[in-house]
């Protein structure tokens, strides 16, 4: 059978990464496929646990222990989810993946680059996404979404300002095999119609595999 | 004032460390001292919710997963309370460290020494044990002892024998700076006295600082 599809969707916080998802993911299904969606930290007992540990904002977390709780969600979801669903066949939409924690933990924390790469081979195995759609969006824009649509902030949405700068910045200039940036303020209908027309013109949406 | 000693207790799973550090603590008090003791995974917030969540039989949890869980914990009880108490000039007894984790995790589960190295240095940030005491004991005995004390066994006590063969062979074979091997079959006084009489040779007794 042939492998199935890896795309991830990041950018910073409000950037509409969910909503692009979902909308991809009908695309999908239009397309006789049934896409797997899935979202970082979380996706196994263990990392559900860990995403309501990482987003609490009842206790601070060291900055070194953060990157590797985010790790540790990331090679439970690689290992348990992620690698069948592909081998099976299975197109999976992450909504965030290894960019994220670039962004986050070495942009925003500081963390050396180096520690993050070495480490986030092992969490992924090496695992790449065929491609990965960033969404650019200046983070105050964002944190505006969020407060519009009445959210509370969670841990990390309450870092300041200048850390979600920081973040933004790595989002921004993120380059490599299989990343693409999408103007993030556009209509969201334009935003999914130029997300999918990506999807055909790299030949990411061929084969109508099933779940199951 | 002059900075706490670290002192670390290692071995297998029903090798006595926990009464031994009972016991060194017991000498450091009545050598006018106040010890600090701390258990890993835990001792912080954030590090004991990891603590249940890695020994909890109800889910298991793959292996790089693993690690970095055993890390985030590290690197909270480093930063939050092992490095303030050695700054404060108080001695630190610890249950369980680095060589844990090279055991278990390396010996055990078969990961890589370079990613347990780097990653484990970005954890301590590079602190080092001023003593590491490693209680031998073949592992099928320190099992007789658990079983004998009616305890139930967790999940990692639950992984089979040859995987704490592994285990045991790492903590057998540690060498390094710092690393003493003591035999865990002896008699728990002559234990102790053995470990008080390398305290003392260390010069690890000496100042009698106070916490807080």
């Amino acid at each position: 059978m042939t492998q199935g599809r890896f795309l991830v969707v990041e950018g910073p916080e409000g950037a509409g990464k969910s909503t692009l998802i979902r909308g991809l993911a009908e695309r999908y299904r239009e397309a006789g496929a049934t896409p797997l969606l899935v979202r970082e930290p979380g996706g196994t007992p263990v990392a559900e646990r860990l995403r309501e540990l990482l987003l609490d904002p009842a206790h601070p977390i060291d900055s070194v222990s953060e990157l590797f709780l985010f790790l540790a969600a990331r090679a439970e979801l690689v290992a348990r989810v992620i690698r069948p669903a592909l081998a099976q066949g299975v197109t999976v939409l992450a909504d965030r993946f290894q960019l994220s924690t670039e962004a986050y933990q070495c942009g925003g924390r500081g963390l050396e680059r180096g520690l993050f790469l070495a480490a986030n081979r092992a969490a992924t195995g090496g695992l790449e996404p065929d491609l990965t759609l960033v969404l650019d969006l200046p983070p105050e824009l964002g944190f505006d979404r969020i407060r519009r649509a009445g959210q509370g902030f969670d841990r990390i949405e309450r870092a300041g300002p200048e850390f979600h700068d920081r973040v933004a910045a790595v989002f921004r200039n993120a380059t490599g095999p299989g990343i693409t940036h999408l103007d993030a303020t556009l209509p969201q209908e334009q935003l999914l119609r130029a997300a999918w027309d990506l999807v055909l013109a790299r030949g990411l949406a061929a084969h109508p595999a099933r779940r199951g």
